[in-house]
């Protein structure tokens, strides 16, 4: 638009041929394009994309040229999603491995080699469990260099501000590079893509610049130590990806309905390598983002998932060939008595997903509304700060979430020698392999497992922790970084289901004789595996905050491969679905949409009311009449004062204002574009040259100047409905047709019109919210 | 609606209270169902279903009835998709063990217990090869028994006689049980399905005696050893029982747009029951048959699905834990050089698939044109006759396909011994477990596997049975049996694979120093699976045929659980797909919908020409014009008379016709049965009455007889579209709104009508098809 309107308008270049009458096939530059904060009409979308490739492929066959340019488009989808698949994989990578590096940082360096984090610092040794990779040579902690020890209470207090000062500093640096580059970069993002998906423009949300700071300050904000997640955010990256590489192609960079084809394959590729999940990340852009979702890209999106889930196997970035950081693979049953549990997992968890969703808005309109959102790099220092103090202490939560997940998800085999596993008959067994305690369920003294102290101090720690989890995430969510709630949800879930399964543990260790547990389980304890109830508690809060129920069953049916576990999974996201809905259908995405007011109109929702599209047109009845234009009645200047007096963004175009009889539908900013372009033309189109929307110019005096022919720029199938319809079904057709206005008659004669904008007011207006907190057109 | 009629036309009962003005009230018995092979209109169901829901939700705190009641509706929807996957699971069950007993019965008879197949017979015995198999005591072949020895060539004959006896017995008794009881349960029935979905109406094709001749049958017709299968069929019987269950609930019963949520799911169940996927039969659902989909379906498909692969796998057919007969662990890589191969199966398979569509096509129009379809038993008998007669000689066309397919997709390991894994170097390592030879890359000289005489002659006999089941394939789908076509092509594909997975074998082994092999395989032959191939290259030939592609990749990935071997597959599957859609767009199921002209609307398919709506709707120019009713002018008489001399569905309704200013539309089916109402009620109703559809009747003189008035069953906001909307926005209009006629208007003034019937009418006009192809309105 910019150029070839700067173009003509400075008088550059040759002109175009033909004058006046081109206006027919020439289009007039910028219509077909939208501002800033509007919503895309789907359907002029659709029609243009189809027009395009009919004229692509009519003229296939005219030359090489064309041909080359009709297969390059044919074959244009494949590639842009191929792109994105190997966009997401790669920046998945390297922000998995900056952040393990960074994070590493917050507690000391590698000598040898300063960009290996512990890990890789510390490959030659032996000692790679938790407790003893300290004793890797090469890596030195902070209080290692500073005091040149590890011991007493100094070197802890080195560490320990060490450790705060760099989260802070991690924090700091993070909120202030979105604050100064790219203030789109905060967040996680998924409800700002959800909107965009569902037709509104934001501007830059998805640019290069976006995409860049998002991935630096999502760095910097994991390995600060926050409680966040960088799995909403890939999702982010990866839709900026997408967008960058719809640019490339004018298929989808000229079309905005094509282009959110792309985005949504790129939103399943930001799944994909967040979770290791190809499948379960096609079904979250089915089930959660998308709203326009044609097979052709389902098939696409998966393509996208698959090419980016092995871009980042190829990266590696966990060294264990793995996608995911928690990979887990057990062996051990589940059986019918357990299902208690994993439902008191899953009420829990739809608890927290009620507790987090209320209180997280709560906060962030508190912010949004008072002095407390001037702040926001104050704000973010001291929650950073705040969280790296208590955290430290507790082994924990001073760990990365990540880890942590794996390491409650986990079972314990006899190699582990964490805390966690901890329990008495681990000593006697020998390093058969993992799970040899498991399977010796002949001698049965060996497999009741007693806790030992460090299970019992375990289980104090990880309570702390989880209230600690639970208070610094509902702060956290919604502050000037880059911020997901997966692994904070996933870890208070985890937390609480490990918790739970230990306990199920000794009472069922305690108390093997009672029925239902001597029914199933032949060897006492071994029959509940505690890593399996951290999982379905992870599931089980990630669905109550989220709402999301078959994608989040795939994408953790994918972490373990194994269909056994779906139904403990389905039975705890269920139940957590159930009890969240209880109080309140919203996920926090959509919580977070209605705060921000963002028009979209949700496609799960069920619009329950008996109210009429007459309830809800405009003009009221107390309103002055609906502004319509004429079809060959006005002038320019009749035009121009039409659109100065008002605000609308189109108008309706009438046979006479008597007859009301519809003839089609104009927009605001095509008649405005049109006028400018014919003045600038210079064709004699003055202030009361005649403007004419019908097929054929009207009979005109011999000295009138020369009219202004609009049919061009007119909508000739505007939709309508009757002044009868139910709202149910009006709202059905936006939804469903994805149209931006709809006009009303009444018997035959054009009443009003309902907008986007009025469904959504009218929306919450029924369900008794203020109706202008929508904000948008 | 026969009841409540009858009841009220015979005058028995209590009339119902109020008269004449409770027809505002009271629904007129009938409105608001369908006749047969009628099309359903979504949005009047959808707008039924929330007035039902409304009236229920509303009332619920009148009573404790009221209470439970709504609870129970509330609940319904998950108690529906229960019942479907139990019943959908244990259908499976009974149809897997009931034909592997059948299909043994062909070979001999268990004389301890007759009705164990073989395999149950011999448990006890330690030949469990498929070879030795026939020497377990028990198990009596008709030769032992006929002539008291299995030796020469009169046994053979015998054995040979058998088998073909058997085969024609149980063919002849299919389709004779389906021509007497249920002609509705041969073929697939996914096409119909679809079609149903869609939201045509074909009474009794989901019956409770199509379900039950469906599962006799088809346990008969694989029994008879015909080149068929039952996973298409299982959907038939998995949506049969969603149809009988959704009986049960008024939400469901009553409201044909919420049954067809019931029948995705169970759509969903039967592909999960029929490959043990369930994620794969929702995908299946969502790609393949369902058309309306919204997100709490996506659910309860899932749920239905879980239910029913739980079921099968408590009732272990197999004997083998489970949910399939060809469940395949791989350990082994693939190798980048192996992508040629696997593009050659894709290119293969879709080449089979437009063979088979084509000849398929052909062959069933021939049958539905000539005298040849009139003789369905004869055909049947004779195919399974000459099917036996061929297939009995090769002992991979003797052997039940499901165990054909099974045994392709296996690997050698050293306890195989049966011909295809006759390779040299196997006598030589001994019994240490699956794959030993295989990880024994050390040793180059043993891993190097020279074919031994067996793989020749296996290599040879499945060629011919490949061509066979070509062949036969081609003329068998579409009999008047039930019949999958998913079985046999996925065996045409497995044979071609195996084939040419051990030709690259041999060609790895022959020439290990060639560049691109020594790069990869270090220790020849051992980097080639010839069972990968054979899935690879049934994924392939299933896609050519049924054009499927996520949901195939993602039930293939639930076969095997190792996202390894996604890449092969999705590479094949594409291949195929373009390679089929080079040469028509349709697959198999779409085809036979074609050829049967069900009204279906394809979602998928794009509309992409210039037409408009004024090109397609009627009346035409040459046509007399719109038969249209005044909404208070008309006497019964004449609305009668309208009925009478046209055979429209419906007709608008317009202030005058003069003016042709719409008011409403309203159904043929409708005025009907409210005139017969009327005058049953004997309200005064007589053939001059005045007709009104307005809300106030119009001034009458004082003697006119009692006006009738139709307002009730007048629909106030029928779709309306301009002349000069574009046909592709029509159609997308149809297709997600599923409305059944649309009006037309040109400048406010009503012009004509456009049904699904045009829709679908212009759109094979287009394709150059013949337009009357399209039967039923």
């Amino acid at each position: 638009m910019e150029v070839c309107g700067g173009r003509l308008g400075r008088g550059e270049g040759p002109p175009c041929p033909g004058g006046f009458l081109d206006l027919l096939e020439e289009p007039i530059p910028g219509v077909g394009t939208y501002g800033d904060f509007n919503t895309i009409d789907w359907v002029r979308e659709k029609a243009r994309d189809r027009d395009r490739h009919r004229k692509i492929t009519s003229r296939k066959k005219e030359s090489v040229c064309s041909f080359i340019r009709s297969v390059f488009d044919a074959w244009s989808g494949w590639l842009v999603v191929t792109f994105v698949g190997l966009m997401a994989g790669t920046f998945a990578g390297l922000i998995d491995i900056a952040a393990d590096w960074l994070t590493d940082v917050k507690e000391g360096v590698c000598l040898s080699s300063f960009w290996c984090n512990r890990e890789q610092c510390c490959w030659d040794s032996n000692e790679t469990t938790f407790e003893e990779r300290n004793l890797c040579p090469e890596w030195r902690t902070w209080s290692q260099l500073v005091l040149g020890h590890t011991d007493g209470v100094g070197a802890y207090l080195v560490a320990y501000l060490c450790y705060v000062a760099w989260a802070v500093t991690f924090a700091f640096l993070a909120v202030s590079l979105v604050r100064v580059f790219a203030p789109y970069a905060c967040g996680s993002g998924i409800p700002e893509i959800k909107t965009i998906l569902s037709g509104f423009i934001i501007r830059g949300y998805l640019g290069k610049w976006t995409l860049l700071v998002k991935v630096v300050t999502l760095v910097l904000a994991v390995s600060s130590g926050l409680s966040l997640g960088k799995e909403g955010p890939l999702v982010h990256v990866a839709c900026c990806a997408g967008n960058i590489a719809s640019h490339w192609f004018p298929k989808y960079n000229r079309n905005e309905a094509k282009r959110r084809e792309v985005l949504s394959a790129a939103s399943a590729a930001g799944v994909s390598v967040a979770f290791g999940a190809p499948i379960g990340g096609v079904l979250f852009s089915l089930e959660e983002v998308s709203y326009y979702f044609p097979l052709k890209t389902l098939w696409r999106s998966f393509f996208a998932a698959l090419v980016a889930a092995f871009v980042l196997r190829a990266i590696n970035p966990f060294g264990n060939s793995r996608l995911v950081l928690f990979y887990v693979e057990f062996h051990t049953p589940w059986f019918l008595f357990e299902l208690l549990p994993f439902v008191l997992l899953g009420v829990f968890g739809g608890l927290w997903g009620v507790l987090f969703i209320r209180g997280n808005i709560a906060w962030c309109r508190r912010r949004k509304t008072t002095r407390q959102g001037w702040y926001p790099v104050l704000e973010v220092v001291l929650v950073a700060g705040l969280t790296a103090l208590l955290a430290y202490p507790n082994p924990y939560t001073r760990r990365n979430t990540g880890q942590l997940i794996r390491d409650l998800f986990n079972d314990c085999g006899p190699r582990q020698s964490s805390e966690l596993c901890d329990y008495r008959s681990n000593y006697s067994t020998g390093g058969f392999g993992p799970n040899s305690t498991w399977n010796a369920s002949g001698s049965a003294a060996l497999a009741v497992r007693e806790p030992g102290p460090g299970v019992t101090s375990a289980m104090w720690k990880l309570c702390l922790a989880l209230l600690l989890k639970i208070l610094i995430t509902i702060f956290t969510f919604g502050m000037k970084v880059p911020s997901g709630l997966f692994i904070p949800s996933m870890a208070v879930g985890a937390i609480a289901g490990r918790v739970l399964g230990v306990a199920m543990e000794q009472i069922v260790a305690a108390h093997p004789d009672w029925v239902i547990f001597s029914q199933w389980c032949h060897s006492g304890a071994s029959c509940i595996t505690p890593g399996l109830y951290a999982m379905v508690g992870a599931a089980a809060c990630l669905g109550g905050v989220t709402r999301m129920t078959v994608s989040l069953v795939v994408i953790m049916f994918e972490l373990t491969g194994g269909l056994e576990y779906i139904v403990p999974l389905m039975v705890a996201v269920m139940a957590s679905k159930w009890v969240g809905d209880a109080f309140g259908r919203e996920g926090i995405y959509d919580a977070h949409i209605r705060l921000n007011g963002y028009p979209f109109l949700d496609a799960k929702e069920e619009f329950s009311h008996t109210t009429l599209a007459a309830d809800v047109m405009h003009p009221r009845r107390s309103e002055p009449p609906l502004a319509v234009l004429t079809h060959e009645e006005m002038t320019v200047d009749d035009l121009e004062g039409t659109i100065r007096s008002t605000s609308y963004n189109g108008f309706p175009v009438v046979i006479s204002r008597e007859s009301q009889r519809l003839v089609g539908f104009v927009l605001r900013r095509d008649i405005a574009l049109a006028i400018e372009n014919a003045r600038k033309r210079g064709e004699g189109v003055v202030s009361n040259s005649r403007v004419y929307f019908g097929p054929h110019a009207p009979p005109l005096p011999h000295d009138a100047p020369r009219p202004l022919k609009l049919r061009p720029i007119l909508d000739l199938s505007p939709f309508t409905v009757s002044d009868q319809t139910p709202m149910d079904i009006v709202v059905d057709i936006f939804r469903k047709l994805g149209i931006r206005q709809s006009l009303v008659t009444h018997n035959g004669r054009l009443l009003g019109i309902i907008t986007k904008k009025d469904v959504l007011r009218h929306m919450a207006q029924m369900i008794n919210q203020d109706p202008d907190s929508i904000l948008f057109n």
